[in-house]
């Protein structure tokens, strides 16, 4: 397999220069998009839409249709894992997800295992159909939760704003939460590596959840089991190490320990100071980020003045890809997504050309 | 007025040495007492409560009553100031605050002044009956919500998962987010010298929602701010800095900014690294916390194992104050506060002690 025609995202992965920084966004195929919408309501339900492999490629696509993002991303969700481990995933209604069983208990844990590949099957023929779709025009990016942040839906059964059961198993039941993100370690590296082996170029870690955590509860749930999912992961197709990203929202105080997990890059959340982290970090590992997506609610102006301001703060050398701190918003105008885009590869281009 | 018979906490807050590491809990006069909603239910709303300087007395020295903790706080809530602005503060049955009028356009805000310190007659009487009603036993804390935290309330009209619109104000309107916080701060600081004035021994500033924003928006709209309210601080009756605390939730990766502040102390969040911060800004300022309050959740054995866990990572030196990282929660069980009490005073009195 050939390394893609726009490699910038895969090169500033691994620190090399480019001529511009690579963007992408997190939740670029979603609700902001009409034509997402259509697709999405053709589908029936979220869940059809995710498990249809035509219908993925269709929305992963719609995007770059528009805009010249430097990657794709996999359309899918990263609940698909616990929901192969038997626990029933469905979305209710204007709600986010909700797992028909939890696993939140001595029984209910110890008869977890990682789940046949196989029931995952969906998602790696869509790696693979949009490997084909793309054609070597831009990296695909697999992705995943990361075990602690999977174990958190899996305990809770649903989202929440402060999974104080989550919390409180860390010190109350330490052992069984241990057990828990074990086998999720597990599970999200076979997942990673099957994403991997169809055709990923690279993959991503996200860890929405890991900021809730006491430092030491963080490098023991979260930290350390990203570290072990990372250090499962198999080389591409071509014999080199995939290059890989991990993100912890609400990470920013601990960068040090992140740049240390094994990623080619950090994650940055919009709360985070990047022009200190390029300092600190940025000689180990890539950084990516970190513009706050509330940002894109306002106007072409206001969106093409901020999102030059993070492409500064990032400064010219290699190593930084430019993405929101958090998902996009439903809200969002896609003109706005326009400007954003054209706004940091002028920026950037300009930067590293200065003599 | 003579120094509290128990002055651990004033000690500790100027970082000369005590015998133990004084305590006292985010909200200790609450919903996890059943006292407390007794006198709740007889105020018959919150805001009744509040604003009887007899029945906020009362719930004050509620927790005293049954733990040997090292301070009283005041029994207010933080937007008692919008409220005397005219914004119109209720709360809804079984939700969070709510007010009758935002301060989010041009307009609104251009209208708002300093309230006049008469119309929070109620908290400063509290503040002066709960200092008699001490009678020098504990010290008082004051305290008040940051500039930029009241913004957030004033903009949304009440609580929110991720304050959009005030994140959305900071690069789409700034120069009215500049005049809703000066405006906060010249209140909260005419607020909080009525409290010294009162009697209150130390006072605490709560920057809920800063940890919301990109560090630039942090260091412009809620550090800056506070910093002006401490600064704007008058001496207490005895003609000494009166000892001053700032806590932004989610702002562990700020602690350097915070620490030149100006305040005396620090609150780290239960997400912070006590040990890392002690080593880091130690030298400079006090810091206070910071146990995951979900701990207070399970039974007095693990309640006193997790305590003397972060006595010590605080370690002996002088300048720790124990706290939680958060509000103590509504579900906690009252014992398990007196096991917390006891564990801190225990292992702090013997790490002072050895050799």
């Amino acid at each position: 397999m050939p390394n893609p025609t726009n490699d910038t995202l895969l090169r500033a992965l691994r620190r090399e220069p480019t001529p511009y920084a690579p963007v992408w966004l997190m939740r670029q195929a979603g609700r902001y998009l009409p034509e997402y919408n259509v697709t999405r309501g053709r589908a029936g339900s979220f869940m059809a839409l995710a498990q249809s492999p035509a219908l993925a490629t269709e929305v992963t696509l719609q995007p770059l249709a528009r805009f010249p993002l430097d990657a794709a991303i996999l359309f899918s969700d990263i609940l698909t894992v616990p929901d192969a481990m038997g626990l029933g995933l469905h979305f209710e209604q204007g709600e986010g997800p909700r797992f028909a069983r939890t696993a939140a208990d001595e029984a209910a844990i110890a008869a977890l295992a990682v789940p046949d590949m196989a029931k995952l099957r969906y998602v790696f023929d869509a790696v693979a159909q949009i490997k084909r779709a793309l054609a070597g025009s831009v990296p695909l990016l697999g992705f995943a939760g990361s075990p602690f942040t999977l174990a958190c839906y899996m305990i809770e059964g649903s989202g929440s704003t402060d999974f104080a059961s989550v919390r409180k198993m860390v010190c109350a039941r330490p052992d069984l939460l241990q057990r828990l993100v074990d086998v999720n370690a597990r599970a999200v590296a076979a997942y990673l590596n099957e994403q991997i082996a169809q055709g990923a170029d690279a993959v991503m870690l996200f860890d929405t959840w890991g900021g809730l955590l006491s430092t030491a509860a963080y490098r023991a749930y979260s930290l350390r089991s990203m570290r072990e999912v990372l250090a499962a992961l198999r080389p591409g197709p071509d014999g080199r190490k995939v290059p890989t990203i991990v993100f912890t929202k609400g990470g920013g105080q601990w960068l040090a320990d992140l740049a240390e997990s094994g990623a080619s890059a950090v994650g940055l959340d919009w709360t985070a100071d990047m022009a200190r982290a390029r300092r600190d970090v940025g000689a180990r590992v890539a950084l990516q980020g970190n513009l706050d997506p509330v940002v894109l609610l306002t106007d072409p102006a206001t969106v093409t003045r901020e999102a030059k301001a993070v492409v500064r703060a990032a400064g010219p050398a290699p190593g930084h890809i430019f993405n929101l701190g958090h998902g996009i918003m439903p809200a969002t105008p896609p003109e706005n997504v326009a400007a954003l885009v054209a706004a940091v590869h002028e920026e950037s281009r300009a930067a590293r050309a200065a003599p």
